[in-house]
C-alpha cells in the first residue's frame, strides 16, 4: 500500500470558507461548533503543514505549524490552533495550507448554535 | 508568503445552485436565511470582480463589479448585491464570477426557514 | 459576455449519490424533500441533456432528455422526471448526465423528513 | 450508453473526512447516523474496490473489498464494512479507495445525533 499511496495528493490547498460560530452546543466536543481540515498524509513521510489564514479588514496570520504523521489522518480543527494566535470567533476568515509533503484535505464545518446541528462539507481546492 | 500564493486560483468560476430563501431567522445577521461567495484573493494585487446572473425565464443580469483587496477573503452574500439590481428572492439562478487575477470560490447557503438551520457548501466550478 | 462564457463547463457529468426521500414537508414545493441538478448554461445555444440513471439492482433507466435554453440556469428536481419513467423514490440511484453543449451542473438535496430541513451540495463530476 | 460511459471516472479517490457517529436516530435505516461512499460504476465489467482506512493513533487497516457490479451503483455505508474489522464509531478516519475500473465517488454523512438530521455530501478526491 506504502507505494501506491505515497504520492496521493497535493502540496498547497485552500479553504475559502471559514467561520467558527461563537456559540453552540457545549460540554461534548464532538458537537460543539467548529471547523476542521481533515487531513490525510498517506504518504511514507511526516507531512509539515504551514496554513496561513486570511480575514476581511487585517494582514493574514501565520504560519500556523502542524505535523501529519505518515500514514495518518488528523482532522484539525481551527478553534484549536492557537500559535501565533487564536483564530476569532465570528469572523469571516479562508485558509491557504501548504505541505511539504502531497496531501488530501478536506474541510468540514459543524454548526450547533440553532439547538440542533447542521453540517456542510467539501474538498478543498487543490492548487495546480 | 506573497510570492508563494500569489498566483492561487482561477479567474473563471461558476456557481450553478443559487437560490436566498425569502424567509428564515431575522435580526440576527449571521443567522438570516443567505447565501455568499467566499472569495479568497492570496495575491499582492486587488482582485476586480465581475458577476453575471443567470436565471431560467429572463436574461442575464450583470456584471456586479466587487473589488477583494489583495490578501483578503470577502465572503460576499448575494443578498448585498443590490447594482445593477437586488437578487430577486425564491427564484433559482446560477452565477458565472470573472476576476482579473486568480482567486478561489466557496459557495456556501445557510437556510434557516425552518426555523434552525441547515447549510450547504462546495468549492465552485474553476473554469480551466 | 456572451463570447467569454460560450465554452464553459464540461459535456459530461456524474452526480453518484442519489436518493429521494419519500416523506418530508408536504404542501410547500421549495421545502418538499428534492433532488436537483442546477445547470447552467452560459454559452449562447441551447443545451440537449441526456440523464441515464444507474441503480444497485436493476439496469439503468434513460436517457431522460432536457433543453435547458441558452444563457439560462434550469434548476431540474429528479422528482419531476417522468419520461421513461418516474425516479423511484426511497432508492439509490446515480447519473451520468450527457450535453451537446458544455455545461455545469451542481448537486443539491433537501431532505425534510426529519420535521426540519437539512440540506447538502457540491459541484458534480466533470468527466475529463 | 455503454460504450460512451466505459471510461468515466478514476481508479483512485480519497476521503479524508471520515467519523460515523455512535448515536442517532434508531430503528429506521435511512435515518440512522452513517456514512457513504456513492460509487458508480457506469462500465460494463465489474469494478474491484480496495478501501484502505487511516486514523490518528494506529496504522491503516485494509483492504476491505467491495465489488461494484457493471452498470450499476453502489451507495456503501462505512458502517457495514466489518472485514477484517468493523469501523469504529466516534473516531476520526480516512479512506483511499482503488478501484481496477474508473469509478466516480461521493462521499455522503447523514447525522442524525440531535433528534433532527444534518447532511453533508462532496465529490471524493480523484487522484490523477
Amino acid at each position: 500500500m506504502q507505494k501506491m499511496t505515497a504520492d496521493i495528493g497535493s502540496r498547497r490547498w485552500v479553504v475559502a470558507e471559514g467561520f467558527i460560530p461563537g456559540g453552540g452546543i457545549e460540554g461534548d466536543r464532538s458537537l460543539e461548533s467548529h471547523e476542521t481540515y481533515c487531513v490525510l498524509n498517506a504518504g511514507s513521510q511526516d507531512a509539515l503543514l504551514k496554513i496561513t489564514l486570511f480575514f476581511t479588514n487585517r494582514p493574514s496570520v501565520g504560519p500556523y505549524r502542524v505535523t501529519v504523521p505518515a500514514a495518518r489522518t488528523l482532522h484539525l480543527r481551527t478553534n484549536d490552533l492557537d500559535d501565533p494566535e487564536p483564530v476569532p470567533r465570528d469572523t469571516d476568515y479562508a485558509a491557504v495550507i501548504q505541505s511539504d509533503r502531497p496531501v488530501v484535505i478536506q474541510h468540514t464545518r459543524l454548526d450547533s448554535r440553532a439547538e440542533r446541528i447542521a453540517l456542510m462539507t467539501t474538498m478543498a481546492y487543490a492548487v495546480s
